[in-house]
């Protein structure tokens, strides 16, 4: 049977979802949207959707990508664009509130939502300074007792960059390689907008090729120990290099994190670098 | 019996709370807070907690002003320091987390939250394209429909500034006025702070002595509506003026709404500034 692939961005506040990836009896980002999608299509199969970056429990995500392929006779005869325009809204309308439905669109020629991406950026946030924390942000922010020095929480940041093999901050899998490319990691700590004054708001940004599994909150983890000077560089350095999970570093909780951005090469490059990603997983 | 009055700094996240204000029966934040304060200092009596703003059901508190007077003999022999830092410590261990102390102090002679302040900052979000708006952030942000423009807005603005009878936006009460000052009231676009481009993200502040009941979301309704382009500023001056409530201004969504702010006098005023605000309001 034909079948038409759609593009379909979203974002998900995480607290109340066991993660992105279908877990039987619980409650997951990809169940609902499945269940939506067969039922506002009124398929008669089950749809299978597939996503950039398959989210922890907790970790919310603001430009997660998906793809799902639907049988052509789903569409029948109706142009694909109105089609479209009334997945989009009919999706809208099912989906429960902490689900938002950014934008469905037709894929392009070789577009994998997973493979063909070239990098994914993640935030935490991070607040050293309970006291000054908005309750209604504790869903999305992790409170942090000790005073955080962001020169120090860069320099460790720096120690990630490029290629290494994180086999240290990763949930191993078997034959699957833990070697990624960190393309941008850095931290910041927000000012207030009127007085222009220092907060107790900290957050990062990274973006790598891929991430390993429990990867970014692993590697915040060990930042955060350098941050507020219980270890020093030296330490994070070396563990890095051991390449392999110790007891030592922590994994951030997961409330803080954000899966922020994808992206793809352009149109012509989509299958290539889909089949690439794939080589080199395998 | 000797009495001492603290003052509390607080915030609240207000989704799950029938407002400040207890109701029997039914979750408020007072009656949480007078019953975490009970609890922790083993009081035989029901302390009675009042606050600067009762803010209503769904409205968010950044930094609620409440006082609560304790007898002399809860506190004992303690210094007054060290019982005020445990009981800090305590009511942030025994408070639900939708309930954040910023910070407990011993009152200054005269000090009355609610009749010593001199002015109320609340605050409101708007997003004008649901689309961009962060899951997590529906909590705490209302989604419009319709595109805003923020010089009408601005302008909308600029005629509550002032002395005004506000009745128009006001739910009546028996011979209680319903006349304020507004001294500032603005909004503004967010910029992204990477790019600078505008985004869908507007937030507005407004200042007043004190605001009646569902005043700052009538105010606000009556914006959003010339800000979107329904209703002219000739309609919604004469709305104002027409001093009673009529079906046309409808009250926006409380979760969009922030106390943000209240502000008092230097410590040898608070006492006259009580008096002055107790024989105004009656």
């Amino acid at each position: 049977m034909d079948m038409v692939r759609l593009r379909i961005d979203l974002g998900y506040d995480g607290t109340d979802f066991v993660g992105w990836a279908k877990q039987p009896g619980l409650r997951s980002v990809q169940t609902e949207l499945e269940i939506a999608i067969k039922t506002v299509c009124r398929l008669d199969g089950h749809p299978r959707v597939a996503a950039a970056g398959r989210t922890d429990a907790g970790v919310h995500a603001r430009a997660q990508v998906a793809q799902v392929d639907l049988p052509a006779d789903a569409i029948g005869l109706t142009p694909v664009e109105l089609f479209i325009e009334s997945l989009t809204y009919r999706l809208r309308g099912y989906l429960p509130r902490d689900i938002a439905i950014r934008r469905v669109q037709l894929a392009p020629p070789g577009f994998d939502a997973r493979f063909s991406a070239l990098s994914r950026r993640y935030r935490y946030r991070v607040c050293d300074d309970p006291r000054e924390l908005d309750p209604w942000r504790r869903r999305d922010t992790l409170e942090y007792p000790r005073p955080l020095d962001v020169d120090l929480l860069n320099q460790a940041a720096a120690l990630f960059m490029g290629q290494h093999d994180f086999a240290a901050f990763c949930r191993k899998k078997p034959r699957a390689t833990t070697i990624r490319t960190v393309l941008d990691a850095r931290w910041e700590r927000r000012c207030d907008r009127r007085t222009g004054e220092p907060t107790a708001m900290i957050k990062m940004s990274i973006t790598a090729d891929a991430f390993c599994h429990s990867m970014v909150r692993s590697l915040v983890g060990g930042m955060l120990a350098v941050g507020d000077g219980r270890r020093d560089l030296d330490w994070l350095g070396e563990y890095l290099n051991q390449q392999e999970r110790g007891p030592d570093v922590t994994v951030a909780a997961a409330r803080g994190l954000i899966l922020d951005h994808v992206e793809y090469p352009p149109a012509e490059e989509l299958a290539a670098r889909a089949q690439l990603t794939r080589s080199r997983r395998e």
